[in-house]
């Protein structure tokens, strides 16, 4: 683990070092510290409604009841992240205009909720779900519609993405780039590997790495590709991503019972804001309040 | 099912007409007719070979071996069909050169090795898969692996299909083309819909027209937008390819069992056929092969 995390840092942040480090405040049990986004939430919630908004656009309930009710409701029954919205944040932070990267962010949202139902579909071996959050899941319809569902969601994704070329077909590269980036960041290399080390109980800083580490990073690299960013830009800010995504799977994902975890989220923390000192200070304040939170213990 | 039939020919094939008629020849059982291409099965062979060359370089056995060894497995385990070297003959048929359509072949195979996966998935609620085909299904990985691995497959073939845009990026916007034509073949309007409508007992025409009739439509389709063929030629081989689509599914899927199931048949093969009238007919030879089979009673 560590070594990707130097691989992706390039410095020395010694997170396993602080993770092994005697912890001289309370140790983490269920909620471990109480995290408020302090700045700009005004700016997040619009980021939110406008994605919101497209996805009921584009998936309102038709006929066939029988593939469009589920589709609908398991895209907005899976629990939001803030991938979607660090894409269109990046986007608007490399000087992109929010539409540039809406389709993205919908599509993040359609690949996570696609993930998100076949983590928690009930198997011959695995009656519980991997990831069983208390009180999050409702099983509205049953496995094997839930399957197909699933699988229809996926690919619509893909769709949405691909459609949003612009007619003069001047973005189709960029579509195509970050087309790439999804398929690698939630597939086989990115967040199903972190869900097979999960499975096979790897530690939380190796599965948060390859799933919400993934896919923030590739939110962030997506947003700034769509909006035009250089490949400096881009490569900053899919950094920032990965440690934000680290940081929200260190509090809500599989790390969040982890020994250790606080100071892991602190070291986590600075890295994430380091990456952002490269970029125009005033206009960073919105994004940087995604990880500038207070941290405080319950 | 008519309508649909009726809207993507165009003509009125009477299809229903034909399935409803008194049967006047032997009713079809288990195996109700041999079929043999008689003619260019070493052009078939060739493409088939090539398919299986290029997905055998891009998804080697290599570390992590929990994730690439049942991905290796899965694409290949699953049977193959005729759609992803349809795709690639329909782009030689309008000029095109092998090489611009086999990253999408290779993509269709890929999402139908996903697909065949999560179809014969154990569930709670489904022990036995919907598609149970003896002596197909060996079971090499438990559930949550093969649930991990088509989620898994099935991204790649849309990386693979972009990562083909050429260096030059002047065919982009059929690449998007493509993925788009993918997506919906293989999604809720598509298979995905088909797979719904098998789990509901829909009667097995309607199932074979969403299942194979979209998948073969749209390998076809993608072919001749790969091969630069005009928007006349991608609908006539569309359709070309719908029909031998719903060849497939009423011969080997869910239609096998179907009274009446042969004269469909016979039907779909005359109106493929007619379909390639509008190609020169010394270059639809090798393409016509597949429907032009022999149709024996067993």
């Amino acid at each position: 683990m560590a070594g990707a995390l130097l691989h992706i840092n390039g410095t020395k942040p010694s997170l396993l070092t602080l993770s092994r480090s005697k912890p001289h405040r309370p140790l983490f049990s269920y909620k471990p510290m109480r995290v408020s986004m302090s700045h700009n939430s005004s700016y997040w919630a619009t980021i939110d409604s406008d994605i919101e908004a497209h996805l009921k656009q584009a998936i309102p309930v038709r006929p066939p009841l029988v593939v469009f009710e589920p589709m609908h409701h398991l895209t907005f029954a899976a629990p939001k992240n803030t991938a979607p919205a660090l894409c269109i944040a990046t986007c608007e932070l490399v000087g992109g205009h929010r539409d540039q990267a809406i389709a993205a962010a919908s599509a993040l949202h359609l690949i996570h909720a696609a993930a998100f139902t076949h983590e928690h579909l009930p198997l011959t071996d695995r009656p519980t779900p991997i990831s069983s959050r208390p009180g999050l899941i409702h099983h509205a319809f049953n496995p094997n519609i839930e399957l197909l569902t699933g699988d229809g969601i996926h690919p619509f994704g893909y769709e949405l993405l691909a459609r949003s070329d612009d007619p003069s077909g001047d973005n189709s590269d960029r579509v195509l780039r970050v087309i790439i980036e999804i398929t690698r960041a939630t597939g086989s290399q990115g967040y199903i590997d972190g869900q097979y080390r999960e499975t096979l109980g790897d530690v939380a800083v190796n599965v948060c790495e390859k799933k919400e580490g993934s896919l923030y990073g590739c939110a962030a690299a997506c947003g700034a590709i769509l909006g035009g960013g250089s490949e400096e830009e881009i490569e900053k800010l899919r950094k920032y991503g990965f440690y934000v995504g680290m940081i929200q799977g260190m509090l809500y994902g599989v790390g969040r019972n982890t020994k250790g975890s606080m100071d892991v989220v602190i070291g986590l923390r600075d890295l994430a804001l380091k990456e952002l000192k490269y970029f125009d200070q005033a206009k960073v304040e919105k994004i940087s309040g995604l990880v500038e939170a207070n941290l405080t213990y319950a």
